[in-house]
């Protein structure tokens, strides 16, 4: 609390940064990279850092003071480098969502063509989930891996999905646990320089975003999700990353699985040749977008998803990180299903409740140190504007036991309906942003 | 940082207080008032009310929630009464300004009708002096007292001047301090629930509120000091205290002393029956509010300067408090006079510098910790408006030594102007607030 008297050697103080924002101003750029700097040597005070982030989220930054927040926070930790591989990189991020399993049908998709994906994941919190939760129920496979190993996955299979080390932007870190709690998540800013910081210091050439609006996503407001991909694609464009967004709805839940060990199975369809409609869409979507950056604007993304070529690279990579790809996956032992009660349409399946929902399954986390339930989670038997009838299964929780089923209905409350008309169409992918 | 995890028994979680007022929202009472005192609990974290100060800046409160606030602030810590002296009590606060002395003629002559006045005070931090600065000057005064010494001198006297106790609102104390390091000092909502709520912890009947605007002010901004004014006007009539606020100019110092020693010496000409006329103007402004809040609206205020019944009222107030009021007080040894450079009218002596030139000398104090030095200080011997002669002394710097002079010049360097055309006539009392 004293850290910024009168006396100092520091060349700024962080209250004058702080009024700056606070009153409307452009924070200078040496000021802002002597705040995050200072803040990660614990010389600016949490109390001083949360001040600051409030009067980013109601004031805003211009693109400027984000690249210069970005840069700052790229240079608390260390770079890595993939310009060694002889090959291009590509990187997909998605800012979260319900079923949201893309990551694992979609980098072996891509990878098979001959282009390096680098996913470095996170695990999940909240109403989310983890990619590396998800890959976790598979028996065996492991998601540490070191520099060296996952630069010869990428070298040898193409795809590596594995934890971000902890020497990445550790600045971002710090901000973001203080974020958390002190209510300044939502600044878009803040936002975006935290996941660009990380993408950047990974050394990935280009990057795909999968921004989600609605409301399972991080960002219900379709022009808030707009502002936030455009921030990203300017920023990414800024540093030298080829980057480009798309916005996609997550009103409904993706796909049929709602969990870990399920949500791996509806991957596996996918990469099949098969899997729900919605999840294809967005996977071959998504995977066209990081060709194209990748210079293959014209590979035949289905051919790979029908011609088994994406298959063998997931099961080079599953195995690459000590899984067993046809080793059976965790199943429930307990089920309870939900019927429609009427004839009709369904309606509305909302990705926020099937969120929660699976969470108080087990599948999710309140606290990072919780561990999930692999087998836990919720599949869909139908989705919205499909015809059912009185009795028919609309979906199934499932666990390990029945004791979290109760809190898990009750999230599911009205999430839902059954009714006479069918839904209008709604687009996946809304829009596209490139720089 | 993890103090509001789930799991807790608290019923509330900052992180909602904090989200609501980030989205201008009202912040319901009772939650209100739990983040008032978890935060003075230690629970909620320095960061979080730092966020959400940072949002009170920028958002507001409401009349009803600033009362909240300054309730939770007042449970914080005791209250105290003045029930038992059997006379009205009436307590006057300035916002602070440069050469401002008004409580020390203003308390004894207020206090020589009969009416009690309790004046908890403060040190001088930056440019503006404090009130216990000034008296300490007097050899042998000590502003220590116990709740039963304070009394005694209430019922005796009349009037008391003496540093608040560490027992009232301690809430406030600890948010001024994050306040001041986390550039949210300048919130009107919470300026206004930090002095009322000492003033009300404090048990005044009735309080006079000095609020001042113009460049030596806290407030610059004539509109956001009667803001100010307002909001605490409604507060202390919410909280059952009887509250008028007088807006009175700071553009100049008051009266010709700025310092602490010199300070004393004008302040008892006032009470003599002389002094400089905007000090006499404001005392008696003051006085009349406050005896007229006091049930004595018709008080001959002039007339207890002029016979020497607040002159009574001062020695017996500084003689009761430890203090020799024949003493001679700490004068100067080392001077320096600047001198008018041309024939002229004094245009402007600018508030803000002059009190900035007379903490360089020593009078004020950069940190809390840091001593003043009773003899330093700027005399000044004539003030805007006046006619002067080239070569005619405009004010001299004083003080033990003469080591800070140069620094003090400097910051008076542009602070004053001689011009051909006497300066308009400003109002120094611009505006009254009542209920």
């Amino acid at each position: 609390m004293t850290a910024t008297q009168p006396g100092g050697v520091e060349p700024f103080d962080a209250v004058d940064v702080i009024r700056a924002k606070r009153d409307g101003a452009r924070v200078p750029e040496d000021a802002l990279r002597w705040m995050v700097d200072a803040f990660t040597r614990g010389y600016v005070a949490d109390a001083q850092m949360a001040a600051f982030a409030m009067a980013v989220l109601l004031n805003g930054m211009d693109r400027d003071e984000i690249r210069v927040m970005t840069e700052a926070m790229i240079a608390s930790g260390e770079r890595m480098s993939f310009a060694d591989l002889g090959k291009p990189t590509v990187d997909k991020h998605s800012t979260g969502g319900v079923g949201d399993k893309i990551t694992l049908p979609l980098a072996p998709l891509v990878a098979s063509f001959g282009v390096a994906v680098p996913q470095l994941s996170g695990r999940g919190l909240g109403h989310t989930g983890g990619t590396l939760d998800k890959l976790e129920s598979i028996p065996g496979w492991r998601a540490a891996l070191s520099n060296d190993e996952m630069l010869a996955q990428l070298r040898d299979g193409g795809a590596v999905i594995c934890a971000a080390g902890v020497g990445l932007a550790p600045a971002d870190k710090r901000l973001y646990a203080l974020r958390d709690v002190t209510g300044t998540v939502e600044a878009i800013p803040l936002i975006a320089s935290s996941i660009m910081s990380k993408k950047i210091a990974e050394g990935t050439d280009a990057l795909v975003l999968d921004v989600k609006f609605g409301s399972g996503a991080f960002m219900k407001d379709f022009e808030r999700a707009r502002e936030l991909a455009q921030t990203m694609v300017a920023l990414g464009t800024d540093s030298g990353v080829r980057t480009t967004a798309l916005l996609t709805s997550m009103e409904t839940p993706l796909g049929l699985a709602i969990g870990n060990a399920n949500e791996v199975r509806e991957s596996v369809e996918v990469l099949a040749g098969g899997g729900p409609a919605d999840v294809v869409e967005l996977t071959v979507a998504l995977a066209r977008e990081m060709l194209a950056l990748a210079g293959r604007p014209d590979a035949d993304v289905e051919a790979a998803l029908r011609d088994g070529r994406a298959m063998d690279t997931w099961r080079r990579m599953i195995r690459a990180q000590g899984g067993d790809p046809d080793a059976p996956l965790p199943a429930p032992v307990e089920t309870h299903t939900v019927l429609a009660p009427r004839d009709g349409f369904v309606t509305r399946m909302a990705a926020y409740e099937f969120g929660v929902g699976a969470w108080r399954l087990g599948a999710g986390r309140a606290r990072a140190e919780d561990a999930v339930l692999p087998s836990a989670g919720i599949d869909l038997h139908v989705k919205p504007g499909d015809r059912v009838a009185a009795g028919q299964p609309l979906f199934t929780l499932g666990g390990p036991d029945d004791t979290r089923f109760a809190r898990a209905l009750e999230a599911l409350e009205g999430a839902w309906d059954v009714g006479d008309d069918a839904p209008g169409d709604a687009a996946l992918v809304r829009e596209r942003i490139a720089a």
